[in-house]
Formats: structure tokens, sequence, C-alpha cells
């Protein structure tokens, strides 16, 4: 791509709106651009950013076996309310009425559609286990979106529902996820520390949220530091992810939610005691039979019987992504791209003088040559001054 | 794939509201299901196939040099009564308000949007042409949604925009994008004929719906039927390209809106007259400055003097064409896929005995061949009869 060529609106100051650093570098860099409150259009190089980390999700939730499926976002209130959470969801849901006054609403998330479409299909533990998984918008309707797309209304997430048999069987469903993050956020090059988190009514030890490091974070962190240096091993079954699992157990690494000070002065030593700020980039969750039991999701067991459906959800904010990894990584005004998501693999800056075309002419065999192998560059071939175009486009690129 | 993990919930009877084949056979084989009136989730094969033809589409808007972004869901009301279109849109406009009672909508289409983002940013005829698309869901409440996927509610769609100084220069972005679309029909193995349409008060010959021919179309079609016989040739310039319309004009196509009896029997002769249905799948339109004079979007010519954008809209049903593609190719209970858009490349159908592992085997082992070799496969691996199997198998493959 030709610099001059890609639509890239700059802006030149800091929209007032934007208290955080990726919210700043975002808007003045043209990769996203605001058309209502909390709502992003996502301009070429925001789009291209957010495809290639959509992509990474898709290819770790593809590799333990999930199947790609797409939920709609427009959804009936019928499932919600038999579910009953329409009247407890409050006002973050958008709510509509069709021209024919039927409730619908834009999906604030997909339990309830997921497993009605699950009951509909699967009638025999033969089928299971399963793991199904979208990457779609969702809305909700925040009332102070905030931090650009980190916390705006209408965002893309990857979410992904096992569904088991038993709670044995749903432990191993969730390590693969487990495992599943920990690779996906790798790829990304982020340290994603998993995080107990609260598991509500349900009890048990089946709920993580994966939290990156960023002095901008909404949530706080409570760690002992040497979890940060886990090596992620490579594991293809139940037992070897168990045994990754107990690694990451040993540490203490909990949220504001959890954090007890007593706990955490008796299981860190003072020496590894971190404290600090963190973004949630994933959540992943066991809830049993939350859902299956009040829509009646259950399957058929090999002794006749019937039981309702064990299931658990799993969710990574894709858009959300793209600002958490600008707010770990950046370095003063530069953003600092992973290679595996950056928008161009090559930046050619030449230096062009006026009626001397040889530096330009250079730098098209080098970007052809690019071209030919594969390599996506982008060629500044803007006749501003050196110095100029270092900053405009390496700000673009890692 | 093994079919047995397969997410695919076949249904062994028509459901009584599915009135065409296509509607018919994406049921039953588990390609969709409805989630409410109108409103369908895309399940694991009808997804792969739906994001395949979104990929073919992609690259051919990439290859004439249209930037891909993303415009959101869910829009302001406010662009759209500058438009003047918010009142005169009707009921099929999926009017939301927020929690705190702003009119918002669902996009029912993006002209509005895309000329915002555009006169928010682009100022000197230096940056033109431009062509910017974006794939994306929409929502039109249909008050009789019918034939699944082809006139749905929720809907996904590539809409591409063009913007230039002059008619002229407009003119050559129209002949990008219809060479661009033939070549996308023809990677779909469509013969999608080009149909003068409707224009509106701005009158020319820059309108033409994209049809493809299926019994089952909506559209009626008035044609000489010598146009489906028109080779497409490499194009890479605007000389040729308009020399590619002028073969397509030399031959009478229009729909049931532009059709005049005199004016067809004057100019095809009897034997060639073909008058059949289709079902449109794309639609190209030039409407200069219809949306940018109500919202000022100008730019500076190099005379010092500013001009309204000229614009046109370019739009391609990716979900629509799943069915339309089934309508256009089914044979009997068939759906024939065209190998670049096909589920899987290679179905692997054993007959396999219970107590004799031999076939089963030797299945595994061309399976395991073809997946190292990168060649999609899916392995039926249940123990049904063999003439059960290949009715079900075959009929999600070309």
């Amino acid at each position: 791509m030709y610099l001059s060529k890609l639509f890239i609106p700059l802006l030149k100051e800091n929209p007032s709106e934007a208290k955080i650093k990726s919210h700043q570098l975002m808007l003045r860099s043209g990769m996203i651009k605001q058309s209502s409150t909390g709502i992003y259009s996502w301009l070429p190089l925001g789009f291209k950013i957010m495809k290639k980390i959509e992509q990474i999700v898709r290819e770790e939730q593809n590799k333990i076996g999930a199947q790609e499926l797409l939920m709609p976002t427009i959804q009936s209130a019928d499932i919600w309310k038999e579910s009953g959470r329409y009247k407890d969801y409050g006002e973050e849901m958008l709510r509509i009425k069709d021209r024919q006054g039927k409730e619908m609403l834009y999906g604030p998330t997909n339990e309830e559609l997921i497993t009605e479409i699950f009951r509909a299909s699967v009638k025999s533990y033969k089928s299971l286990p399963q793991l199904l998984y979208h990457i779609q918008w969702k809305f909700r309707d925040e009332l102070r979106p905030r931090f650009g797309v980190m916390r705006c209304k209408e965002f893309f997430m990857k979410d992904a529902y096992s569904f088991d048999i038993s709670d044995e069987e749903a432990n191993k469903s969730y390590n693969k996820m487990f495992y599943a993050y920990l690779k996906t956020f790798k790829r990304l090059e982020l340290v994603a520390i998993p995080m107990s988190a609260e598991t509500g009514p349900i009890g048990g030890d089946l709920s993580h949220e994966f939290v990156i490091l960023a002095e901008t974070g909404e949530s706080k962190i409570f760690a002992d530091k040497r979890i940060f240096e886990i090596e992620l091993k490579e594991s293809n079954n139940n037992e070897s992810i168990k045994e990754l699992r107990k690694i990451y157990d040993q540490f203490y690494a909990v949220t504001d939610d959890k954090f007890k000070k007593d706990e955490f002065d008796k299981k860190v030593k003072k020496e590894n005691q971190l404290i600090t700020k963190g973004i949630e980039v994933g959540h992943i969750f066991y809830f049993g039979d939350k859902y299956s039991k009040p829509l009646k999701c259950s399957v058929d067991l090999q002794d006749g019987k019937k039981t309702n459906v064990k299931m658990g959800s799993y969710g990574i904010g894709v858009s959300r992504l793209v600002g958490a990894i600008i707010e770990a990584k950046f370095n003063n005004n530069v953003m600092k791209w992973p290679e595996s998501i950056s928008p161009y693999d090559v930046a050619i800056i030449p230096s062009i003088k006026k009626n001397d075309k040889l530096n330009f002419t250079k730098a098209e065999k080098i970007y052809n040559f690019l071209r030919n192998n594969n390599i996506d560059a982008l060629l500044d071939d803007t006749e501003e001054h050196l110095s100029a175009k270092f900053k405009k486009t390496s700000s673009r690129l890692r």
C-alpha cells in the first residue's frame, strides 16, 4: 500500500474525550472514528489489526476442536424470559420493539441462545462433549462509555460454550480452554495471567479472568510476581494441562473482588508481593446447569436417565484487545505492535527530494520485491520532510 | 473433521415454513437454524460456506484497490435526519431508543455514515478517487420475511462506496466495480448478468443489478439470451473495462421495472428473447451528490473551488448468496456447491462393518494424508448403512 492512498485520517490534537493513551493514539492515528457515544467505526488501519487478532483467536479455538458458528445480534426476548434474565439484566441491555411490537434485544451475551440451539439439536450423551464458539458484535448500553474501544457500547467478542454430561467431563473442557487462552495471548505477545475469579453460587475453582498488566487498567491486581515467569509448555491432553494448571495454582493471583489481605500476606512473601493494575482481556467460567436447567436442555445418558447439560462460557474481548495491547506496550507516543498483528510487516520511508526521484525509485523496487514475496509493505510516497515521515509512519508500526 | 463430531443437526422433515428449496435444504442439512422470525443462526456448515463467499468478495474488492473498514451496526438517528431519510425510510428501519432516550437505529444501509466519515477526514481533491467498503450485518424489519436467508431481517452484506470529484471520474470507479463484480461471481461459478436498473432522478446508465437465473427468483427478467455467452476477459484499466461494458450493453437485459415490450421486440429477435426469473445478488449504483449535498461533504479542487463529492454505492448480499447459489444449482435434493466455496474439499465415506475396522483404518489413512496436504476432508465415521451415508454426506458436498 502507498501511504498517500491509505485512508488514514490523522488528528493533530488529542481529542478532549480521550483520557487514556490507547484511546488518544487510536483516534490520532486514524484507527477508529467515533460514530456516536461509545460506538466506533473501525477505519482501515484499526480494522486490519482487529482482524488479525480475530484470526489468532479463531485458530486457537479451532485447534482444541471448538466449532465456529454465528448467532445473530438481534434476539427474541422470549428465551431471556425462560432463563429469568430478561428482568434481571437491567438497563445495559438494549431492548427493542420491532414493527409488530415484539420484544427483541441486541445480545449482550449469548448463553440463552446457544442453549436453545443446543437443546433443539442434541439429545444423547453420545454427541458430547461439544465446544461451540462464535465471534460476533455485542451491545451493552453503558451509562458512561469510556476508554475508547475498551469500554464501549458495541464491541466484538469471541464467546465459546462447552457442553458436557458431568462436572468431571466439564473440567476437561475447561482445561482445554484454559490452555487455548494461554496460547492465544502468547501469540499476541502478551503475558496474560489467569486470576481466580468469583464463581458465584456454584463454587469450585472453575473461574478465571485473564489479565494483562497496564497502568490504566480498571482491575486492581494482587499477585505473587513469580506467576509471570511460568513458561507455557506445549500440552496436548488433559493430564498435561492439569499439570500446567497446578503450576499456576501454586501462585496467588487475584483481582479486587477475591482479595483478602490476610491470605495474601500468608501465602506470598513480602518480596514476591505485587500490587498493580491490569486489564481483563478474557474470562472463562463454569456454571454447570445454571442455564440448561431453566431452559430444559438435557441429554439421555447411557443408563437411560436424563441429565441437564453442564455448561461453561469462555470469552475474549477481540475489539477490547486492540486498546489493551496498546496500553500494555506503548512507549511515549508510539504504539508497539506485536509482529503477529502489526498492520504492515515493513514500512519503507524514502527521503524524497523534489526533482530527484532516485530514492523513490529505489524504494519502489524494494516495495515490489517485498510484495512479490508476500511481505505486506507500506511505502511512504508523500513529499514530507523525512523526520515528519518517521514520526508518522513509525507510530503505525512496531 | 470426523462427521460424528461435527455439530450438524439434521432435520428429517421439511419445516412447513420453508417454501423454497434453498430454505428447506439449509434447514434440513443443519446449515442454519431460525432463532426468531426472519433471524437465523449460522451453524458450522452454513457458516463455513458464508465465510468462503465473504473471502472471495473481499479479495476481489481489494484487487481493485478498495479499502476495507467497518462501520457499526447501531447508528445515531442524527445523520439520517441530516440526509432527510429518517422520516422517509419507513417501518423497515429498526428504530431504537437507548437508555438515555436517544434515537438510534440498526443500519439498514450506510450511505449516511460513510459520508459522515468521509467529510470529517478528506478535504482535498488530492485524496480522491477513494473506494471504501465494509462487510457487516444489516437489519431490515421485513413485514413478511420469507425464503430463508434470501429475504430475512438480519443479513450480511458487502457495501462499497466510491468518492470522486466529477461524473467522469466517478464513471471510472463505477467501471472498476462493474468488473470486480463480474470477477467475483465468476469465482463463485455463477453467471450473474448485469441488468440495467432504475437510476432515479439522476438518470444516465450507471445502475446495474447483477442477477442470476433461478426458477424461484423474485425478479422477472427480459433478456437477449446471447448475453449469457459473453466471455469475461481480464481487464486492468479503464479502457479495457469500457470495452467490456460495451459488449454487455449490446444486449438487452432488464428486470421488471425497466421493461418495455416495444423496446424488447425491437431490439431482440424472437429467437433470442429470454423471459425468465432471477435472483438479485448484487447492485451497483451511481448517485452523484445525493448524500454529499445534504450532508455537506465537499472537497477543495485544484482551482480553489469546492465541489460536493460524487458518490456511488456497490452492494453484494453475502448471506443471501448462500441461498441464491443453492437455488441456481441444486439438483433434486442435492445442493451443488462450487468448488471455491464447498464446505469440505473431500468426503471419505467408508463402509464400516461391526467387528471389522479394516475399511475404517484405510479411510483414516487417506484422511490423515489429505489433512497433511492441507486438503480439508470430512470423514464419515458413523456406523450407518452405506447408502444412508451417501445420501447424508453427499448432500453436503458438490
